[in-house]
């Protein structure tokens, strides 16, 4: 059988049990490919967090893939048909952790710039990797540090492709141009401990919270937008009680989460939520951690390069979406670049049998060097 | 310094760590006392139980002192100002574990007992002792046993005196004629476990249940009565949530207790609960446990005899109540006894520094001795 370079290279990089932080090799692979057709290669390492910062170039406009070598547990091993880290193909399918998400992406990134820069080895602007091995775990030290440091340096990329799964029935139906913010809460109301036999010299948080827990779950926040579904809250967690089924417990904690639409803001939300605890009087506290900005690329050169490069490639007809969790895209955004995430089928991400279609490789290679054709050629 | 009767039995009780379960020889003393003026003995252990049953007399009707030996653990011994088990009087008052919470009142119980029968040698009737030492415990091998082994025999009290702590500022200012009875259920409402970003493919149980708690928190489910306190309804735990901030939890738990009047059964109370769990269409399971069904003890012989006492010794107006905590006057009641309680003040129990007034002992013995006179003289 005579794989595809695609194939190949994802082969090799699905060889690397690189589980969430680590590398395990997975960058020098590429930097070593990148390196060959003239990238300059630079070595981010933050803490136990490898990441590569790759350029061809110099000039402005900057188009740079984006994506993590870094995949999650493998879960239960005796649940997985074949060896996670031996990657196998099996009726067309390739299975292995990070098929889907996100190493055969990496390979498709690696070979559309070998075959972009030899057929256009006098491009305009610049291609570049950022690649981070932190994007599954805290991600703490990885994208968010890269850019802090591009930042500091005043290296601006124009164009930003995060090569996350986005693709859900056939390669390139949806394309992700934006993402919801992500803003938590954690709700302490404060009562007073007692003996159930004795509410009245005690003050249940959970009686006195029960009112406001509904209106929080029954408020609608906004309407969502052209490219935003409406906002969202959701209870994670409640805990109140010490397992004791005679005591009225003293605290009651929430912990909530917003995904917010462009159409409010965290601090709105904020202080909607404060308004409601308010109007019920309770005597609380609460935290909040905003853990993503919302972001929105609008049409224009980069998905309209997206879009045209699939329809040519797979005659398929794009969705632009800005559902689903957060991504790395949060922390490329606010530097002003266009961000858009496009990637194979996300159906398998995360669980026992990972895979992807193995037809969809070659396809996905051919995307991404139209896309570079079309912006830098 | 010369010591009260009831005073030097009190500190040979309290001098005994009798920690739940144990007796710790409590028992033994009260039964050479009560042995010596013609009292028939029996020890009746269950598992790791001692109980007393001891009585003066074959014919009806039969007045019992009912109580317990056992007591709460001490806390952290260094916040005591002395050791909790070597009484010591401060200031007028008597300090040590068990001292309100009920050893002094076994100590009424047998002085009154040897007065009384000292004067009326050849009384009406019968008086008897049900002591044990499982009542601070889980209940199970002590004063439930003890009535289970009585009843088989037909063996039946006429009026049980339960000398549990029942004045709150003065002595005998409040006896318990009945206690509310105790019902837990434990409901536990299936979600559809999913990712915060994803609501449309989860089921949040915590919203799907917030109305519901609204609404029992806020339903009024009778008004009491003349002897009871409207039914009380308390959340004693909620759960929900694995600690991640992204994950939407598939079930939630939540505990709770209703203490409740004889305005209602504990098969009402079911009915209506579920009668609002359905109108919600929740999907969940209910776990009941019946604690203590309620019982009364209306004005009459018992309740009179009691009040007459307090008035001619102490001069107040007693007030009869149902509130507070489960007793063994739960088990009792049903046989179709007269049940009351009658004892110390109930500022400290279970408390560090546990104490009493010395200055009530005395007429804490006299006042029972005086019941046993309007009763059995
Ligand atoms: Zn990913
Ligand atoms: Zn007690």
């Amino acid at each position: 059988m005579t794989h595809s370079d695609t194939l190949d290279l994802s082969l090799e990089l699905l060889r690397q049990p690189s589980v969430t932080p680590v590398d395990h090799n997975c960058q020098t692979i590429m930097a070593d490919r990148l390196s060959k057709i003239g990238f300059n290669i630079e070595n981010m390492r933050f803490d136990d967090v490898d990441n590569l910062w790759a350029r061809r170039g110099t000039q402005s406009p900057v188009f740079c893939f984006a994506g993590h070598t870094d995949v999650v547990p493998t879960g239960n091993l005796d649940a997985w048909n074949s060896d996670p880290f031996l990657p196998e193909i099996r009726d067309g399918k390739l299975y292995g952790r990070g098929s889907a998400d996100m190493k055969t992406a990496l390979a498709a990134m690696v070979v559309a710039s070998e075959r972009f820069v030899n057929k256009y080895p006098d491009h305009k602007g610049s291609i570049a990797f950022l690649i981070t091995s932190d994007e599954e775990g805290p991600s703490i030290n990885g994208t968010v540090k890269v850019v802090e440091t591009l930042e500091a340096r005043n290296e601006k990329m124009t164009w930003c492709l995060v090569g996350e799964p986005s693709s859900t029935k056939v390669l390139g139906d949806v394309i992700k141009n934006g993402r919801r913010g992500s803003l938590n809460g954690v709700l302490k109301v404060q009562g007073q401990q007692g003996h159930v036999a004795y509410p009245h010299l005690a003050k249940n948080p959970i009686h006195e919270a029960s009112q406001v827990i509904t209106e929080l779950c029954e408020t609608v926040w906004d309407h969502g937008n052209e490219y935003f579904p409406a906002t969202t809250f959701q209870i994670s967690n409640i805990h109140a009680g010490t397992g004791a089924t005679n005591v009225i417990p003293g605290t009651l904690e929430v912990t909530f989460n917003f995904r917010y639409s462009t159409e409010v803001t965290a601090d709105i939300l904020k202080s909607r939520v404060l308004e409601i605890l308010d109007k019920h009087h309770l005597n609380y506290t609460i935290d909040w951690t905003l853990s993503g900005l919302p972001f929105l690329t609008p049409v224009g050169e980069l998905v309209n390069a997206a879009r045209d490069a699939i329809h040519e490639t797979t005659g398929v007809e794009t969705e632009l979406s800005t559902s689903g969790g957060t991504s790395d895209g949060r922390f490329i955004a606010p530097t002003g670049a266009q961000v858009l995430e496009l990637g194979v089928l996300n159906a398998t991400i995360h669980q026992i049998d990972e895979h992807v279609n193995v037809a969809e490789l070659e396809p996905l290679a051919e995307i991404y060097e139209k896309i570079l054709i079309k912006l830098l050629a």
